[in-house]
């Protein structure tokens, strides 16, 4: 097991779904950064359960604790430690997940990778619940990037048949992705929204589940950040993402679409613009050439499977008597677990941006 | 910079393309394991260029040294130096990408990063030619995993509007991978091949390029391999393949297609097989849940861009002059750098497979 | 700043002197593993001050939370995190430190290293009792040894002038580690524990204080492990060593003496014993050769400086007036921080080699 | 095994004695630093054997080819590889050593470690031969810290029971710096040097050797360097000490003395000094408190033990008949090997600093 991320800013997360709670600690953080706690509960607010159309009843506040690292409102430096106590927990629901692991679940996996001795109540460490902390994470890391001209921000892509309108490649305005932020449910077209919306109710009420893709953009970085080889930026997000639970994908730019065109269609063309910058006229590698950013926005999209618990009976193995069963999961779940991915999603990615630009020394140049 | 990947078999790569040659340095390898080293070699022919349609015709023989870690064909279990001295290099052609970076490549980022004291010669340590180390360290680790019944294949999956049969989701015979790692323009379907060749051959007449999408499948792993959170197969496998030049997006099983299903769909039936060996009926997670495997094929599929250098005219900028400028790239170069990418991700995901296993102490209880 | 230590073993030590407390995160730990948490209060109880000769009066209980990771007792393999929450502090006692740096402590550097932005109170993430969280993991890890026949055991070499009886090279039995595991002052000869404390008390008496030296045996580790280069047993040790407050030197088997011998005396001659082991008939080298562990006991020591916070005055700096100083340092101190330090070195000890162990796949081997 | 070092500054050793050859890459160096290759050249003498009072009288030119990472004397940024062939392997000097393990050396361990499998001839990757990577890398890293204002040296500080006049505390001239590292046999007091000429003579002629201890400075680092708990200056620089064949301790600033003294005698007192920078009156922590940098000069001292092989008959074990034997070492050694140590010790120091300053953001900051 890792539940350890980064370079020079690590993250450790820690904690089960129906334990005593659960927590990050933040390690290397930059000392001196005001933190505003109130926007920090907020985006853990469109995270959690609750409010949001097609997500698990389950409504837990997730009010936090700061155990060490700030005073005053500011980092000091050291690691910055929060832990969220775990305050509404049913474990009876899941009283026969031990035995009969739930389809595309961790629950078999988890199983055999911990030799039958990892906490199985609600998914344990594996539980979805564990995103809490990274938002947690992301969200002290973001207000950290905005001060420094960076801004994240992500929009549902698709659900089901549902597209939104995507990013513009090359011109993504500031307030776009600040007003994204302040949402639940997260699209640049609101009528998408809405369709949306039936997509998830009409699965809701086959006691099923739907999968969606989630697009992410970061403005504001400069070009020459990150590396060739083996700490290439996509590397360094990709590996991130796939820490998000039901992610099966990620793509940057054009992504799978460039795979299709021919080189003088995919190739983005430099120029210098009006101000002497240097920018290119399409932006069909997001924002990364060679591993490096180019200075235009970087854009990435990921994958989000249906979230697996349905209601709907399925057949699966019972581990203590060895052979075929059927379950039926009962217990509230979201039906589509891409809406809630997305504050998760703009978290991880704050965390990772941020630990690849403090392992260049980027930070060190700047007042904060 | 970091050139060198992994954690517990680490490999740094280091070289130019038109420097004195390119290596690599296998650190962290098994003592003991008897290595063919003619097999590298095959290998290695089969990613070189030439005799591969749509390929450079730059016909270097990559005839590598090694300079420690064997005796007697036999891993020492000191670190593993392959070099290989470039022998065919032709500065004069890249001549104005100095000053005139070539859109969709690394030579502005790399620009950028370094300063402008990076070797362009090339592309310098950017160049695809970096991925013959790679290829060399994959095929050393695919001989071990081989040994403990862990094969690795793949194929050209897509190339502009053809496609190559899938793997099937949930048995894929080892013959058919071992095949596949003995041919050099890879696919399961010949007669799709054909087609391919034909759309290559349309995007060279015309000086353009085209892209693809790679599929590799891995069998043999046992369930339980891997971890949750931050050190997922999924993310160290995309780490790693975000290494491979071109590559802009990986998925798992169904992957993006995945986020258009449904939960009833899309889940995974548990069952034990006639020996009692826990199976499930899809693969759609392709072989992977909660970050560790399940025992099931290994399925992912990488997206791999046009080659950037085309014969068209492109616009770009003048670096030196600080002016808007058009290029005209000479020299030889793939059509679809797809085709030759295929040794290069069998070899990439051996050398991550490889550094997870010895991660989990797999290798310490068997004999090599 | 890392306070996240290990390569597969990984703690992660958070929480400051002052604040709401201090907690420490292992990752990667053994799953399964039974933990008796009254061993684990008895080993803290021997860090905390009160009750040892020349400690601090300060008397805080210790008293730890699971926050997550345990099971019944049991080690889930989910990362394990405990808290102790702080409950006597009294922050007025440290008033004039934030402007006049304690001569030989943290403050100036903290100062410099954080923009001034760290906790300064009672030193922060600097405090000594920062050693209370690597006690906690060190008990954990040091049953888990246990059970796989690797004993720790440590004892007060030297304080002042008087020295104990050291271990004897070759041969340490396991009762007396397991005694010296019991005490609170911690050495081989009892007349020397009684000099010592007379030397100690004279050190108090003049409001000053003492060093001293600690050593340090590990037996029943088998031939073979660690690594040549950057990985050797004794740089992992040294490493966790030096994040012992307090600590300036190590050495291994005879050390610094090893100096001023000939090589026909340092050497340890091989011979194979009764039972066909291999033995060495020396164990000048401390139980390791080439960074590798020879099967012979692992002997350190670690020289320990006085403590710096005494009460007599002090010529020092004001930070804020940028001028030069005196200082009289309040509130109650230990007068001998070596005698403290035997149970945090051995738990340093116990987290380094199990990592090593879990590094090298050992427990893989093994049924815990 | 891992012959890799660094966070950010990655070194990467290979070789073996009497393989091809041996060599380094350097990984994460600063693009556009002019190196000196001559300086490195005569950096590699002081190493090299012969020439030197009490080496071995193999004389190896060590000239090496860089096979990547420099254009016109420059580093540009990718990683930079040299290699050294070896020339003049004598095999045959070291046929009994397969089985009879020379003691105090990696023989036995190494055979335990790699089952058997390593390249034992002439110790193999356990040589100290391998310590000429590690000056090749040094003497770069030094050349970009001498830019920047930071000097190392080191001498002979004791050769049995000669003593070299010790580095003053706290003010260390550049200038004796700089001319320790223009000699071979490198002392303060020229006739400190000859009376260690004697006593390596003496062993020399008892087909003996002799054991030493190096003291080496680092001056010209700011304060605030460095971090507290697991990434202390102290713990960086002993975890790549320990990588230097020989080495059984480390000690900083006044080391194990420091734990006979009192904390009045100990600590060192603040004070501005008359351009208002701080200082200390004294340096008994060798400039670092708390894992942190003070500003003063960072003095440390090893411990190196005697050359393990000696002439001498020896009692050791028939690994292959598997009775015990006795061994007499042929072939020429040096009679005292920390001699030859200084250089490495200077290198290695300087790698270690290097890296520590890169990982944070030291030199972003500045022209290089």
């Amino acid at each position: 097991m890792s539940s350890i991320y980064g370079e020079k800013l690590k993250i450790s997360v820690f904690g089960e779904s129906h334990g005593a709670g659960i927590g990050v600690v933040i390690d290397g953080i930059l000392p001196g950064a005001e933190i505003d706690l109130e926007e920090v509960r907020f985006q853990m607010s469109r995270r959690s359960p609750g409010g949001v159309e097609g997500s698990t009843k389950r409504n837990e506040a997730d009010e936090f604790e700061i155990l060490s690292g700030m005073l005053e409102n500011r980092t000091t430096g050291a690691p910055l430690c929060a832990f969220i106590r775990n305050t509404n927990t049913r474990s009876g629901d899941y009283g026969n997940i031990a035995l009969l692991p739930r389809p595309s679940h961790a629950d078999y996996t988890g199983f055999v990778r911990y030799n039958g001795f990892n906490d199985i109540r609600g998914g344990g460490h594996f539980s979805g619940r564990l995103t809490a902390p990274i938002v947690f994470a992301g969200s002290v890391c973001r207000q950290i990037l905005e001060k420094n001209g960076i801004m994240i921000g992500a929009h549902i892509y698709r659900i089901g048949s549902v597209k939104d309108t995507p990013f513009t490649d090359c011109e993504i305005p500031s307030e776009l992705l600040k007003s994204l932020t302040r949402e639940r449910f997260c699209t640049i077209d609101k009528e998408a929204a809405e369709k949306m919306k039936v997509e998830i109710e009409r699965a809701r009420l086959q006691a099923d589940s739907i999968g969606g893709i989630v697009e992410c953009a970061v403005t504001g970085l400069p070009a020459g950040i990150g590396s060739p080889m083996f700490e290439t930026v996509e590397g360094r997000l990709a590996s991130m993402m796939f820490s998000v639970p039901a992610v099966k994908g990620i793509e940057f730019g054009k992504g799978f679409e460039i795979s299709e065109m021919l080189g003088s269609q995919a190739n983005d063309p430099f120029y210098y613009d009006e101000n002497g910058e240097v920018k290119t006229k399409t932006n069909n590698n997001g924002g990364i050439l060679g591993g490096i950013t180019t200075g235009m926005p970087l854009i990435f999209r990921t994958a989000i499977k249906p979230t697996s618990s349905i209601g709907k009976e399925q057949d699966t193995i019972n581990l203590s008597e060895k052979k075929n069963d059927k379950l039926i999961i009962k217990g509230r779940h979201d039906s589509c677990i891409a809406v809630r991915a997305v504050p998760v999603i703009e978290a991880a990615a704050a965390v990772a941006i941020t630990d690849i630009l403090l392992s260049e020394g980027f930070f060190s140049q700047r007042e904060d």
